[in-house]
């Protein structure tokens, strides 16, 4: 824990508050309220991510997030205007945390199988929660005219960072160019969504790791 | 529509109820309420595999039950006993489904290749509701102990009747020995797990046949 911060759990997820008093809104009454929106953000993901839309009430949010009722209307609209805000957050950090992985990665291919391998670690938790983009999908499907670009958009990002290295993996040799990135990248995305609802579903480690056996095997 | 039954629309779900007199709830005071568990069980499972849990609230269980309160929670404890027994309703039938679906297919793989386009059925709505199953993993993970034997209970019905189609697969020399059968099943329970939140996610059906075909390439 950094100096500065403070942790609380709420409801099995660890959230940070910070509590330095630069961005904390004061106390006094009368004075405009101040916080620290990355931080808000970055709670309300954690908090949606594990929980889901709907079972996050605005009640845990306000708790998360230090915000009060007010503050958080005026800065963020409504609950589905920070979901759709802190969803954003997840891929937009993700894709760019996976385009550096597959940057450092000795080999594309290994990149691969290390994004495959990464649902393991998620399935060794006590509630594994996935994918926030597998959980919203399947929460919202494409019924919501604000969360369905949102999904599609996402999908890009991590689809893009997957057709990228497929793209080099046969530009080095690594694999044959019988099939093409995209429909690869397609497959990839299918086969990490499926692993992540396995990992969900309680399905034992050494089956997860036969699955990310066949669908490598079936990649090569 | 049969005659005895109307339907209304309940958030976009189709909802069908019996109104025989033998099976209402008598109107008259002071008599005992009479329902039929089977419709109502139906009515209830049609909902939360629409909805999901959370999104689901008593309100629109009665409506879509026809149940008063009390008779509800006489009849099924409270909003997740009967959730659990909609879940099992949902895995019990349509596992039996499929097992119907192999005995009469022409081939124990083409009996596969129906299963994987199936979900091309379901990603025609206009907000396709997916697989009960994947539906209630992603919702719930492993975090509940009374839902989550049922989330395994399924995911092994669905998986015993893949594991006999490669089986017999195998058998009538449709496919190679390379792999077990009970392999190919979590692999193939993983690919379905995988296309259904794709569907979800709005993803194009030429692009969900591109990855079925994969998917076919790879268990041959």
């Amino acid at each position: 824990m950094q100096q500065g911060r403070f942790c609380y759990s709420l409801k099995g997820v660890s959230v940070e508050l910070n509590n330095d008093r630069s961005i904390m809104r004061p106390m006094n009454r009368g004075r405009p309220r101040t916080f620290d929106p990355d931080q808000v953000l970055e709670n309300a993901m954690q908090l949606f991510w594990s929980q889901g839309y709907e079972a996050t009430s605005l009640q845990d949010l306000l708790l998360a997030t230090g915000l009060s009722k007010s503050s958080l209307y005026e800065s963020f609209g409504n609950k589905q205007s920070l979901f759709e805000a802190a969803f954003t957050r997840y891929f937009d950090s993700r894709s760019q945390q996976m385009r550096e992985r597959l940057q450092q990665a000795e080999s594309p291919l290994g990149f691969i199988r290390g994004c495959l391998l990464s649902v393991l670690e998620d399935a060794q938790q006590q509630t594994p929660r996935g994918c926030m983009l597998v959980n919203v999908a399947n929460e919202f499907s494409t019924g919501d005219p604000a969360v369905q670009p949102l999904i599609e958009l996402a999908t890009r990002r991590f689809r893009q960072v997957f057709e990228q290295a497929f793209t080099q993996a046969q530009a080095c040799g690594e694999l044959s160019t019988s099939q093409s990135p995209v429909a690869l990248a397609l497959f990839m995305h299918c086969a990490m969504s499926g692993l992540r609802t396995q990992a969900k579903s309680g399905i034992a480690r050494n089956e997860l790791l036969s699955v990310i056996d066949l669908v490598m095997t079936n990649l090569r």
